[in-house]
């Protein structure tokens, strides 16, 4: 891949850090452009306690210079956990002594033996061989997500030089969903610039990020959201994510792993707490015929660079492994969080007995997040896919590569 | 990744090859093992003219010597496109004399311009800057899945050493599902052995890949395919596979692109047709509580080497970006072919007019195909996984990498 | 990496294959491209029986119609072993009946267990816990190159779209040298488009690969080679590979596993026999002072796109892990071959005794020969990072891309 | 790759930040491992300012708890650049107020134009478009070398638990060389254990890193480099590199990419300064006949667990792109340092006319400096071929891999 990327930290430790090569010299990059989509990601309804004691904020350490990438130097950023300070015995990285009595009980009173179901604690724990389970879930955190969220800003910056625009919004929580006029909203919206920017208004107003022109859909969410908190349980729901102005020709047919909806789906079923990943219609498309599917093509007299047009988009943008120039659509389902204040039946790896799971502070409904940290992946894989077509070493290059492909096909 | 292929070949080139390198040396590995699943690929109801051209058969060219893998050698697989003896002067590699009238015919009657909607054939063409856009579907063509069985079939044949076993079967073809008992028959079947047999074996007898023990569907769903095929349209659907006696750990938490649900997602979505994976219960785990989702662990007093148990398996086998221990289960969203007989509004690329799209030979329905090529996809990413936890160069290295891990964590 | 290729086969197997994927579409490619590079590999004095036994001829099996690569369908290359039709028992993929007299005789002739020092046989017999050394020394042995040879051929016809040669002499042989001038001679070739004409042509013309516009060396070094053989021993030397045209900037500085001169110290290293690998002076830059070493630069005024000249060029093309403009060079130790007529010491691995080394057919030196694969090696890398650079899925579209970018860097 | 890391930082940044990934749970790693071998590279005679002005201390921030590493957590190292506090409007990654004449003047005296040769100044200035050269050197710089030794450091703490040892030592410095008899006395500290240690203590306690018991050695050699810097020139020369205690069967013949001395060689090659690799007796090899090359195998009737022994190691511990179980050995050539402070010709990418080249703060020689880097490479080379090979996500597991592939072996 032209575009690489390694994260690290814990939960509790005292910083997360992420280092990503390959995006081309001379794009201009602030932090700001970062810090807006962490905080993005801290927001959204139905939160639990940490949102509240920290603000992110990246640190640039490397790669950038006076507000620009250069010279192909990795980019490096840092998060400081600001929680950290708490933990300083138990995320010491040197040893420490136990011997001390309130040092002993500060370790005994984070260590964890009662394995959480549906987390990676269980399976963590066996694989890693952990004597605490702490170890596992320190780094198998949603925490883990800020740093996606971080890269993913960085190649979204990159991904507008080019016109391309990533954006997610909640189609359900639980068993409420949102006016189903959304869809036809959605499809205008990839469909003509100013409406796009209505609608992202509109969706970054709310806390659920729900298009609700209405009004009214954000208190029932709200409402629901809370009663499902007096039961000490948790909520999952549906997000779409979207992709507008990619070209042409990103991903390729030619082998199962390099095909852009593999890498799509890939990217997104990594993230935490999602089960379900489509693309287009998705499932859907296996309920109609042919026929209904498919999206037909024709000439279009309009300014269209390409002079061609598809009234539908059912398949979401790819065909045959590559981006169709139709946005590119995907609709995520994402898990209820698995920490529930009303504890669920586990075992205690330590006794082998049946034991209630371990309460570590969490959310009640992380689905708006969620669409925030699959953007960032959905800009990580473009932005892959696009310098692996257009290569480049500066953002000049870059687009001088880019552009005489748009210019070429506009022939065809 | 230890275990690495790629593959080549044309729909209607001389042959197909596979290089597969990673699996240890010493494995029994026998032509006729890959055989089956490639006749099991060419079956269901619903195909079209090519099924009846030829049976698939691999030749091995390397890497197995007398019945065993050695060395560590690559294993390389060919297959032998029968149908290309018709194609010879459209598909020769060498240059051809177009100014034979008799040669130039041919050509001119295979060529094409008319792009099929729902196939790689426009952003193809475009991306490839194709002078012919059977360029692209020769290759993008849904025989490369031959390749990808062929290759699946490897790996299952590696898996089995440990007791792990991939299979697949129809939920739904269009409008038409399976009962809904048969979500109860698979649960059974993905605990206990004996029904797991009994299941398999009535799926392998269905030409629907379905499982129907009251043998009346069959014909309900055989009759739908055939009306459909009479108005000219296709059908797609959804299909589940599952592996089972998967060890706790394959996969890991540590790095977005090193989760097991990622991996087998990209894994599914890359494969032709393919629009949704579902991990589990999928997109409805969004729509229920925490409380309902989460697979609850009890200690088990019977001879499970783990001594746990849970009751439900509604995350599908994976927690955390790995696998844990229970049955992995995959819901698969497949598209109806695109390509139809009542043909599809297009363009022509060198027209730039409207067209009606090029007719290519084509099945009705593939959804039971799409099972066998999707049993391989998850086959190639288990061994992958597999392979990166347990190490070995011989068989025997990595039986006994495996079984002291099985005993430590039993240990746990 | 945008360009990858896995190959397979075996000495005594069927055939050799290999697949190439990454060469953009629309490139120019004839078997006879290949074949010439496999005749080449096969030529050199002091080759043994096999070199006779067969003609190397490679088939297209996928990724070229017409003359031309297309669509990005991946390039497979299949070449025959005509000497497995002796062999097809002993190298059978399938299961043999060894209760058949003549079978048993047949593959016990073909067994060994006695190591041969110098080869992959025994740490590889050890590794793959191999019950025939055979196992090892069919894959490890040096017709792999032959595949090398014709992945770095297509590569080479890529480059050569840029005007990028590639091109190898042999410097010594045992204890003989060509002559000090040589190094003048190559100087001037690799600055000189008609002087490298000459130059390639005065080396192709050697059996030996040696720069001998004298005539009287190649007989000094062909008698040399005699008198070892009768003593049955073997001979080594060193090979020198330069690529003309490189442009300035393919590599980076920013990752050590992106630097240009570990790729190609890879690239040759991996060769069979090869044990040291010199860029530019190589070792020799150690022990001079820095103010002679390093290559200053001035002001040009002639027609140099870049308008800079470099005097000297001792460090051989490379700077920061990038090329720089300048011809690189690279000098490579090729030890003996392994397998001498009087055998070497060593020990039989079922008696675990020690015993005289098992003796394959071989040959005396393959120095000359060496280069042409190492050729092919540099070819291969360089094709790769060239489309790191460039991208481009189409030869019009890299072309592009590289022009637009030369165009850019004439103006710094 | 099981084993992965990136780094990123520059030479007068805020920080140093290497991620690694892929080692397993819990080894025992503490700050002094690393910092030890910071302190090492440091170290040498013929430095220049930068050592002084720091003492490289490194920081786990992710990745290691309580002393050992954790859950499969990426262990992630910062390193404070303290120099940085000079640099902060020359260095800073937000946009600076250059309307202030004292910020301007600052940015003024820092800014470069004019490349110098020996450095990725020039092609990195040209590949990336640089406006200003520093964007190139401060990437560039050895400075990135730091990182190296930390990843590195990481790797031999983890080779450390199965008894495998990397060390190095200079052989030459210009046209000074250690006495001969070194090569006796390496070839023995290879073989004896307590040799070894004598061997390392006596080159640790020497400037130079040479081996000199007599104790004449070391002045001549600081004579003579202070004799050069007078010159105001710089001095390059040859270091080796040996790991012991290597089990048989690291790396392999089967595909060009994974053997081990290719990777040995990338490895090497990729560092700052080094032209040249030698594995064993490298170019030599290609002046003595196989019979004198070749070693040759013999039982061993000791409490060598393999009850083999050879009485030569001319190949330097690599057989068919795998380790044979014998001492790697490693000879590498340095470059002299670039950057001399009697300037060198070059040219103002600005005027574009011919310019001294800038002067940036400098080393005599670092040929001491750079065993140590190196030593780094060869440990993260190693460290992941072993990984490869064993698997294991905990030391544990590892250990039981390892510990059973080595009875497996014993039995041949």
């Amino acid at each position: 891949m032209p575009l690489r990327f390694l994260t690290s930290g814990e939960s509790h430790g005292p910083e997360l850090n992420i280092i990503l090569e390959g995006i081309p010299a001379n794009m201009p990059l602030l932090e700001e452009d970062i810090n807006l989509d962490l905080k993005r990601r801290q927001g959204g309804y139905g939160r639990g306690g940490r949102m509240k004691i920290e603000t992110d904020k990246v640190f640039f350490t490397a790669g950038v210079r006076h507000g620009r990438t250069f010279g192909g130097a990795p980019i490096a950023m840092k998060l400081i956990n600001k929680d950290h300070q708490k933990w300083l015995n138990v995320m010491s990285a040197s040893p420490i002594n136990d011997n001390d009595p309130q040092v002993k009980a500060e370790l005994d009173a984070k260590y964890i033996s009662k394995v959480r179901p549906g987390h990676a604690d269980f399976a963590g724990a066996l694989k890693y061989d952990a004597p605490d389970v702490r170890d596992i879930l320190e780094r198998s955190s949603a925490r883990e997500t800020t740093s996606r969220v971080a890269a993913g800003a960085v190649c979204k910056t990159f991904l507008k030089q080019f016109g391309i625009e990533i954006f997610s919004h909640v189609l359900t929580i639980g068993k409420l969903s949102v006016d189903n006029d959304v869809i036809a909203s959605v499809s205008e919206a990839t469909q003509c610039k100013d409406k796009y920017i209505q609608f992202k208004k509109q969706v970054e107003s709310s806390e659920l990020r729900i298009y609700d022109p209405s009004g009214k859909k954000d208190q029932e969410f709200k409402d629901y959201i809370d009663s499902i908190r007096k039961k000490g349980d948790t909520l999952g729901g549906i997000v779409e994510i979207f992709a507008l102005g990619v070209p042409v020709g990103l991903g390729s047919h030619v082998q199962w792993d390099r095909r852009i909806d593999g890498l799509i789906a890939q990217a997104m079923m990594s993230t935490h707490t999602v089960k379900s990943v489509e693309i287009g219609l998705g499932e859907a498309v296996g309920r109609i015929p042919g026929s209904q599917v498919h999206d037909q093509i024709y000439r279009a007299e309009d300014k269209n660079p390409l002079h061609y047009k598809r009234p539908t988009n059912n398949l979401g943008g790819t065909e045959g492994g590559m981006t169709n120039g139709m946005p590119l659509t995907c609709k995520v389902g994402v898990k209820p969080i698995p920490t529930l204040i009303s504890k669920l039946d586990s075992i205690d790896l330590d006794t082998k007995a049946n034991a209630e799971s371990h309460f570590e502070r969490s959310d009640i409904c992380v689905v708006p997040a969620a669409g925030v940290v699959l953007e960032a992946m959905m800009a990580i894989v473009l932005a892959q896919a696009f310098l692996e077509k257009f290569g480049g070493d500066s953002i000049a290059e870059t687009k001088r590569n880019y552009d005489s492909y748009q210019e070429q096909i506009s022939q065809k």
